[in-house]
């Protein structure tokens, strides 16, 4: 359920949002978006949780892939409808994960 | 609401987890490191969400000031307590934030 990479380096896009309103019609978006994302080559991994806020991080083999999910799909055109229609607020970093380590509790006997 | 730096690049370190169930102890120990962080130099801020799983982003200015938080802080026990009494499973990304952009929705008239 939590996105495992383990290759560092790589890089992730952290995306922090508050909505206007929920919507139905931001959250069909969203699926359709990562449905893209997942078609990319460079992709890795999404782990994504809202309640209050959103926090979304998409995670990237290289900057050069993040260009071209941005360029490529219907992200660009996603923007602009939600600044219109959905976001109140957003906040995007790009940010390149240098060390990664887990923790998992051993499934007891 | 969304923790505001500008000033790239700086640290993410980013920690998603998945929690064995719901502790008023865990929320607490939450809180109190938190505020732990806040009285450190290096802390720029922290972003957290938690649903099914959870994503707290902790934002400082270098990789010492990481450092300085681990070690001089409840840190280190509040990670073996997680591990024994309140985490199913979690990941720590440590990411250098290169790039930081913003909308804001401007406020109707």
């Amino acid at each position: 359920m939590i996105t495992n990479i383990q290759n560092t380096p790589y890089y992730a896009v952290i995306f922090t949002s508050i909505l206007d309103q929920p919507d139905p019609e931001y959250f069909r978006m969203n699926d359709r978006l990562r449905e893209q994302a997942e078609k990319l080559e460079g992709f890795l991994g999404e782990d994504s949780v809202r309640n209050d806020y959103g926090i979304s991080i998409s995670y990237w083999k290289d900057l050069d892939s993040i260009e071209l999910w941005r360029k490529k799909t219907e992200h660009q055109w996603a923007i602009e409808k939600g600044k219109k229609d959905f976001y109140k607020e957003y906040k995007i970093r790009i940010a390149r994960v240098e060390r990664e380590y887990e923790f998992k509790k051993p499934i007891p006997n």
